[in-house]
């Protein structure tokens, strides 16, 4: 297909070849149109019944809908075209035909529920809405990795099998590993901070994450794509400057490089963040989460935040804002406490605002503290000795965090379920296709 | 650490704070060093015991080797420093500091055997070698990347946890998946194809696969990654020009940018191939490894190529070639034979040049064909019908390989073991770290 036109470069006066899909044919009579659809576009076929072969017409007119067709013929100008322009062909091939009856309808006129276009993302990537969501998530994890190579961080991709899980053996998924017990790893938590110890100082990884919640929420999956960040040598406020410069790149890389995927979704005032994200301590979330009166309940310090009070506060807020300084005890046992006020976390969320996009911190780097906090969390610090024992040979102060991936894009293009953001989710009930 | 200074950019006459392991301690009587060594090189710290603190001496001077140090001083000039300059320190504190017994040394003056690397790769990764090899690994990684965008092709991510395998149930691995049998998916084929009939047209994507392959050689992985790209519209002779296009990429982005680690890995001459790969049939492929003698029979079409054959031809031609045209029934059932030939398939590997590097071909994408393909392989097409059934809408003709990350790193930069390419390599003996 090397002498393939795309539908885009289509130019009057050139004669061309161009393939792609049916997407619809209208038959006015003595005249009829079929609109090819391609990547690129579409463009207009004419045929003039009594002008041209039946051959010709019959193969171009009655094609079914999303038939893949070859068309070879002359670009003309035709400002009542659709895109002003319009082939005339000279033959017309069915590469593919399609049945007659198609599960759901690329063309967008008829609407489909959720399951049947995920059940059928061929079909539903055939139309602009569902392709523009993922070359904009396409667009995000580009943009991302260029900012974490402006941050000087090095790549890495860590193990998905692994013989322990980060938080213990609760929502992990079990394999049958050669015989032995392992599991689907459900962050590279512990890997990347081994990495942050070695030579490269400062990682990142994009990656499958995969977690058996038995939630199922339009906000949940069981598999998922985390954004990860570590580095040696910085404390939980560089990490949250660190996090706030990637999230707001991928802003900047979808405003800069997917305005007409912006434009087919709608978004006429997409915005980059433009101030700094705020950050308000746990305290002061609850305070002004209780100044709502959203919630039928005061919150006390040491409660965690409900869903109901996270949208109250991000309603409030308005924009992206990290809380920070938790109660120790509501943040897992790798996270650091501050030296002076042990009951605090350095741990922070960042809310999108009114769902938690990032959850990060600085890590607990003394060998002695994370083995007991390991204790403390009814795990077997023997169990993970292959991670707590690089803590004996010099282990540098440390921070990271996780972005959500499809809680990022999800956010950014205020999509009504995080399965718009995956091609083929996985849930309780979905594991196929 | 926001004032932390990094040992490179130490220049004399600036008052700084570096932090990093101390490396090394050379201790002379009345004057001693300390070696810090951080992500971007090494600084030498000079103690004279007489004219400084007793305290601040100690502390730098006594330190375990590998324990993470803070230095604080003035930096001078010194001709006869490793770098050409030194620290003259106000202050040294010992953040972390390390067991006097390391498992393995950093510095690589003893050497260790690649299980107790494996065990230890936090150490191991303070090595600058072992570094040097991960920063290559990234940066492979992005010009690979870099060059998908430039054939149009749009990321995507699949689905890891899968009802059925590519290829049937062998050498896959089981998991419980919410009380459903699911597996770890072994390779993104069905997905990316599945993707190509949508709107994207052409797509890539960098991700985990998984075999249960019984295989433990020094040039198998059980957990690997893969560097997929699938496109319509394209045959198999478009297919090898793009993945001749992306290997290029990743050597000229390697070439570019990782000059240092070149250096480290004694590479003063990293070639880029400069000449297209050869494209030699099947048919020519045995024959010049009958023609070589190495083997001790001579192979007939049929035949696959044995490794020692592989490796003997890989040797007279000298350089990354194809080998296309195979036997049909060699290849998998996806792959499309010629339409005037059909005991010849569209398959291709591409060599590098003793080892497999990429496979490769033309997919069938007519539905009939595709279920009796199926059927010939003993697979049951129900099972696949979340598969095919999108074959039967309007299905490209499209074109696609794999090539194996790990073993592109590997070839490159002649490793003599696939393990020394990833950072947790996963085989049968080996689930953890």
């Amino acid at each position: 297909m090397n002498d393939r036109t795309t539908t885009a470069s289509a130019e009057p006066g050139d004669d061309v070849t161009v393939a792609g899909w049916a997407h619809e044919i209208r038959d006015l009579g003595g005249i009829a149109f079929l609109i090819v659809r391609d990547k690129t576009g579409k463009i207009q076929v004419k045929f003039e019944k009594d002008a041209m072969d039946d051959e010709l017409v019959e193969t171009g007119t009655e094609v079914a809908r999303e038939s893949v067709v070859s068309v070879t013929g002359a670009v003309e100008e035709e400002e009542r075209a659709p895109t002003g322009v319009e082939i005339v062909p000279d033959s017309v091939e069915v590469i593919a035909p399609a049945d007659p009856e198609l599960p759901l309808d690329p063309s967008g006129k008829v609407d489909a529920e959720l399951p049947t276009r995920l059940d059928n993302r061929t079909l539903d990537l055939r139309r602009e809405e569902a392709k523009a969501i993922f070359e904009i998530r396409a667009e995000v994890l580009r943009s991302a990795r260029e900012a974490f190579r402006e941050l000087g961080s090095t790549e890495i991709t860590t193990p998905k099998i692994v013989a322990t899980g980060t938080e213990g053996g609760t929502e992990l998924f079990p394999i049958t590993y050669f015989g032995q017990e392992a599991f689907m790893n459900q962050s590279p938590q512990l890997f990347k901070q081994l990495m942050v110890g070695s030579g490269l100082e400062r990682v990142f990884e994009i990656g499958p994450i995969f977690r058996a919640e038995e939630h199922n929420t339009p906000r949940h999956l069981n598999e998922a794509t985390s954004i990860d960040f570590e580095s040696a040598f910085i404390d939980h406020e560089e990490a949250m400057d660190a996090c706030e410069q990637v999230v707001r790149a991928a802003y900047e890389g979808v405003a800069a490089n997917c305005a007409d995927q912006l434009d087919t979704l709608g978004y006429d005032d997409f915005e980059v963040p433009d101030e700094a994200f705020p950050r308000l301590t746990y305290e002061e979330a609850i305070e002004r989460i209780n100044a709502t009166g959203e919630l039928d309940t005061q919150l006390v310090w040491g409660d965690d935040l409900p869903t109901e009070g996270e949208k109250a506060l991000g309603t409030d807020v308005g924009g992206h804002y990290f809380v920070t300084d938790w109660p120790s005890e509501i943040k897992p046992f790798y996270i650091k406490d501050y030296d002076d006020e042990t009951e605090l976390s350095t741990g922070f969320d960042l809310m999108a605002p009114n769902m938690e996009l990032v959850s990060g911190g600085q890590r607990e780097h003394r060998y002695d503290q994370l083995v007991e906090g390991f204790e403390a969390q009814g795990l077997d610090p023997e169990a993970f000795d292959y991670y707590t024992k690089m803590f004996r040979y010099g282990m540098p102060p440390h921070a990271g965090w996780a972005i959500g991936g499809e809680r990022l894009v999800m956010t950014m293009l205020d999509l009504p379920n995080i399965r718009e953001a995956v091609l083929f989710p996985r849930d309780r009930q979905r594991l196929s296709p």
